[in-house]
């Protein structure tokens, strides 16, 4: 039995992770559950799992929830709130496993806690590699953790990595599905709006996520954490877009041999993987059946139209705080966007000139991070001072 | 340095497997080779690779060869002819890997020989395992060999399967080209010619494996190889047509997640594998180009048009000296194929037909499968009597 911390257990991967355990009863159980502000979702949560502590986002909730629990006449559950309460789900001492799968840097803080008491992260939060991946790798092996990734496609290079020589990587190719707006290039999508860019043509995600899909910022992201996470040069990371998403990502050797992780689009794959791993368990997740798939194809990235992937690496290539800059910047400015305060383009534009403007720090410690994130949140909602809502 | 003695080094995988050794001269040795009647071939490798036994089919041959290494001044290398010298070749004491690229059942004793010797197979010889899988394993187990295969198939699930527990695997995914008949149907093929047989869309082969691939009967032989290289049951191994050749096989595992090994078809790159696993080498073979392929399409292989992969199936069930019948059966029915005496049909005509003659042995020894071997071929031999060459 291992028992597993949820951090984030109202969101798409949360609820997913909880399916995952649903049909593993015998196997996983959930120790603590965290959520942001679905109170209800929340209560209907610890009813069914029964975890010994939770965390909502402020008091207010934490004491809703408490009336609501009291009123179903549950008993043994801790509720917690605010950053404290998130911390103390991260650190809960019966979990061995932890799931951060809260959006943005906001994962950063917690998932250092769960480290520090040498639980394994299954690590959904890409932010915290992206922002602080030297330091959460150092802090790893020092406490002896484990990074299993929940992304699908580092999830898939994982898998693909299985029993192989690190030393022997040529390339790791991380696909993408090309997002909502593959094959509309600039004119078309300057006065896109939301509605249009929410719309995944495979995955069901978060609305941060769906964004970062449609401007190719996640796979920017992902390239970051793949440097991280795998512990290899920019360099030799690779985008290919791949429409179909039924090869989640590939691992060139040294040989020329490929290896692929393929499967049909279903998030609930990598996170039992990262539950279980080092073991596959059995499951009643689809098979993928080749008579249908029609075929699979693969195109370069059109950086010209989607600026955001390449962004990504000029991060990378400046190092230091920058990621942390990137990131932070690309937050304010998808939340911007879906409030319709800013355009499609806006975002790439100002995540440029933040980078610019940024003084970065090498080598830099979480302090370091954190600063450069809150410099950015400054910059950006400075410059944006001047449009309306 | 790693000693390698190579059964079958004028074939089209001999060759490559010195071509392996040319661009690898730093990791492997050829110390002893093996050819049927290529005098010419076999005296240029043995003047470029200088190994210390060679063995060619013959005696006649073998002096012939002789006088051609002593017009060269080539010393230091014994030449042996026939069953012994093969067997020979195969024991050599320097070798500790030795690839069995002979085509047919002539691969089976000396493979023996080698793994009496405790030798690592290269395994390209698939009559092998077709015929005496479980003699093989046994032998294998009892004296410490590995049996990596060469195959593409073979070698791509082989690597599929690093670091995973056997005990997860849900499926293995046996990747087919369809042939050069392809999308035809029986009408079509029923008066089909060697010369289009021959014409393989995606690898260059030899001639018994390119018909065996026109007939689909050499997917049927790398089922019955697979179910005993990988110590899976039959209903477990599913064959997929793949017609671009770029996944070479696949492993489906218990939780869904499906493990593909991809690359240009290249046979250097499973040779290259077999002679340097565990470990991969950086090799100048040339990379999969994502951009270049147009698509990957999958469809169900057409068991009417192609009944002798069902064939390979029934021999399965029907277990024992079956699949030896299946396969010596055949051998000779190829080969009077490729002399124009019977037609594409006839192939599994008579192959059903001695399969339904034959009288099994269950688990048979070594000379219990040589003797159906003997047997099938006089029946076909005794059933072609009578149409003229």
């Amino acid at each position: 039995m291992k028992n597993i911390s949820i951090l984030g257990s109202t969101g798409s991967i949360g609820k997913q992770a909880l399916d995952v355990v649903r049909y593993n009863r015998e196997k996983f159980k959930v120790v603590a559950l965290s959520a942001n502000k679905s109170i209800d979702m929340l209560a209907d949560q610890i009813e069914e799992f029964r975890p010994e502590l939770v965390s909502i986002g402020d008091e207010k909730s934490a004491s809703q929830l408490q009336k609501i629990v009291n009123q179903r006449g549950i008993k043994g559950v801790d509720i917690a709130s605010g950053q404290k309460g998130l911390n103390a789900v991260a650190a809960i001492e019966s979990a061995q496993v932890v799931l951060t799968a809260v959006v943005g840097i906001a994962g950063l803080i917690p998932t250092i806690e769960a480290i520090n008491k040498g639980k394994d992260i299954a690590l959904s939060n890409k932010e915290t590699m992206v922002t602080a991946g030297n330091v959460i790798n150092k802090l790893a092996k020092e406490k002896g953790s484990s990074i299993i990734p929940v992304d699908s496609e580092h999830s898939a290079i994982f898998q693909c990595l299985n029993g192989e020589d690190m030393k022997s990587i040529k390339r790791l190719i991380l696909t993408a599905s090309g997002g909502p707006f593959r094959g509309r290039n600039r004119e078309d999508l300057v006065h896109v709006k939301k509605e249009a860019a929410l719309k995944h043509p495979n995955w069901s995600m978060g609305q941060k996520i769906s964004i970062d899909s449609a401007t190719l910022m996640n796979k920017g992201l992902e390239v970051i954490e793949a440097k991280w996470l795998f512990d290899v040069d920019m360099e030799k990371i690779d985008v290919v877009v791949h429409p179909q998403s039924i090869i989640h990502s590939m691992v060139e050797f040294e040989d020329s041999s490929i290896i692929a992780q393929m499967g049909n689009p279903d998030m609930r794959i990598p996170i039992q993987y990262a539950f279980s791993y080092p073991q596959r368990l059995k499951s009643n997740f689809e098979s993928l059946d080749f008579t249908k798939i029609s075929s699979l194809t693969f195109e370069k990235p059109d950086k010209d139209t989607f600026p955001c992937l390449e962004l990504a690496y000029d991060s990378l290539r400046s190092g230091g705080t920058h990621p942390a800059v990137l990131n932070g910047a690309n937050e304010v400015l998808v939340e911007e966007y879906l409030n319709g305060r800013i355009g499609f383009y806006d975002i790439p534009k100002y995540v440029q000139m933040a980078m610019d403007c940024h003084n970065p720090v090498s080598n830099p410690g979480v302090e370091d991070i954190l600063e450069a994130d809150r410099w950015v949140r400054d910059y950006i909602h400075n410059e944006l001072a001047g449009i309306p809502l």
